[in-house]
């Protein structure tokens, strides 16, 4: 299938340029954050917290688009679809996409809200807490998805957290079955427990139909998705109606189960772990190279892992160093 | 009189946000750019070449701005004049300076042309080339000088980039004069050869007539301001002409001359240069600091080489590390 395909994969997700600043764990405290989680905020929200942020940089961001500028470096064939503003911020995000070699083409919207952003409080720990104003990027309509590239694309990734905008999660949902109708496969990543909070029950029905070929999921997202405390048999239940479950767990390594299979591997070691933002994007984009280049499970998972460990030893969720490199030395 | 300072230093300078991107010499040499400089560019060339570079970083730049960043975080107190548009970059380059602590008031320009920035390409010899779209800062005005700060200021620091634009340059040439009437300490730097090509003739009468008290430059430029091809020459001629000269020599370290007396130093050791992007400006904020503190001259130009080793071991301008932290390590 893959040499009638025009991309990989095509992702759908949020177009936001992050706003990353180092913050001292008091900081988090005295704005009553969790430490670790992402969390919606407006516009007003979002100038009073950056207001009492320190300096930061900016650099392109996106769950979903920072997966496809992993891949893209990997060589991979990628196409995005996401809504941005006709701003500063939204050009930022535009040229850092395609001078990566992916193709985006989605309009920017030209009044109604700006690009979106995130502000990131780094702790010293390297943990990062999110504070997302979605701006334009929650604006995706159905319009915007364009069903030939969908149709020409062996991979759709949907990005969890487009799936609370009603108007993304509509578009999200008619992509699904552009997809599917011809004859490609869908993976989802669940993106973050307050997701799966707000729309478990969605995504319970969309396994159940059988609509995800992969899905991606962390420790505490597959928990909350089998709504069970007990990891492994929350596994087990989501590995049984899905071809391809994706696991993650952070310094203990990852795990795959494909058709009863399982595999796992470990961590890869990282001397010091700077921001952790982009750690799950980047171990996504991994794996999908690797399933996007026929590699065994494990050296889909192998290169997740080091993609991961590459992105948490960095400021940002955009690889600086060269990916592909160090998945060849990696690899062998 | 330090006692009765508002602030130990108020700058006037470019306000740009640097838009740094890795790139190879082949992109350098495919662009005509001559590598380590810096050159003016307009609107359409800064979205051409924009659109020819890689993913980028976005950071707060400007060249007295990181001085002030820099002076900030070593406990100075400090204060910005510069001309941002109100959009995005703007917003960016306003909130970093003052999440830094510098009073920062020079309303922003509400129509006319964009904030600024500044098109880094940083080579894997970690050289930066710069290109630079003035848009709004070089429409600072003379009635945008706050006289009441620069009365109130120890030091008025002027960037010689800004003495190219005609408006941005009346606004300066103000500036001292309000300064030296208040009885206060003038330091310049010449910033750029271009700049020195186009406006020697203003900087040598300027000197001449004493209106320097600290004057900056580097090897380059030192040779350029004094009409010759002789270092030393070209020291002596200019040192017997201004109360305090501060030469940086990139890896030769840095030597300063004040009333006859030459103090030398060598430049930090560094294990890789990523980016010498802000070398020369953070030099100058440790040593105006040290200047600040009533530090020996030994000590001030300790601290300049401190600080600039600080800047070129990472990616853009602004220190990302504990510079205070760094110089009373480094002076004991």
């Amino acid at each position: 299938m893959a040499s009638t395909a025009r991309f990989d994969v095509i992702a759908i997700g949020n177009a936001i340029v992050d706003v990353i600043a180092r913050a001292d764990d008091s900081l988090i405290e005295a704005e009553g954050l969790s430490k670790g989680s992402m969390r919606l905020i407006d516009a007003a929200e979002a100038e009073r917290l950056y207001a009492a942020m320190g300096p930061a940089v900016e650099m392109s961001g996106g769950s979903a688009a920072n997966t496809l500028a992993g891949m893209a470096v990997l060589g991979q064939r990628c196409s995005f679809i996401g809504q941005v503003a006709d701003d500063q911020l939204g050009h930022v995000f535009t040229h850092d996409l395609r001078a990566l070699g992916v193709a985006y083409e989605t309009p920017a919207l030209k009044e109604g809200a700006p690009t979106a952003r995130c502000l990131i409080l780094v702790t010293p720990d390297g943990q990062r807490t999110m504070n997302t104003f979605l701006g334009a990027s929650h604006l995706l309509e159905q319009s915007m998805i364009d069903e030939e590239w969908i149709a020409a694309s062996d991979i759709l990734y949907l990005e969890g957290y487009l799936w609370d905008p009603p108007l993304s999660r509509a578009a999200m949902r008619r992509a699904i079955d552009v997809s599917r109708a011809a004859g490609r496969k869908v993976a989802f990543t669940l993106s973050d427990a307050f997701i799966i909070d707000r729309h478990g029950d969605d995504f319970r029905q969309l396994i159940a139909e059988g609509l995800f070929d992969i899905l991606f999921a962390n420790e505490v997202e597959i928990q909350a998705l089998a709504e069970t405390g007990d990891f492994e048999a929350a596994v087990a239940s989501v590995a049984a109606q899905v071809p391809l479950l994706v696991v993650t767990r952070g310094a203990h390594g990852a795990l795959a189960i494909e058709g009863g299979v399982r595999t796992e591997v470990a961590a890869e070691p990282v001397d010091t772990v700077v921001d952790t933002t982009g750690a799950g994007d980047l171990f996504a984009a991994g794996f999908l190279s690797g399933q996007a280049q026929g590699l065994p499970i494990a050296d889909c998972l192998t290169m997740g892992a080091v993609c991961a460990c590459e992105i948490i030893a960095q400021v940002g969720p955009r690889a600086q160093t060269d990916l592909k490199a160090k998945v060849a030395a990696r690899l062998g």
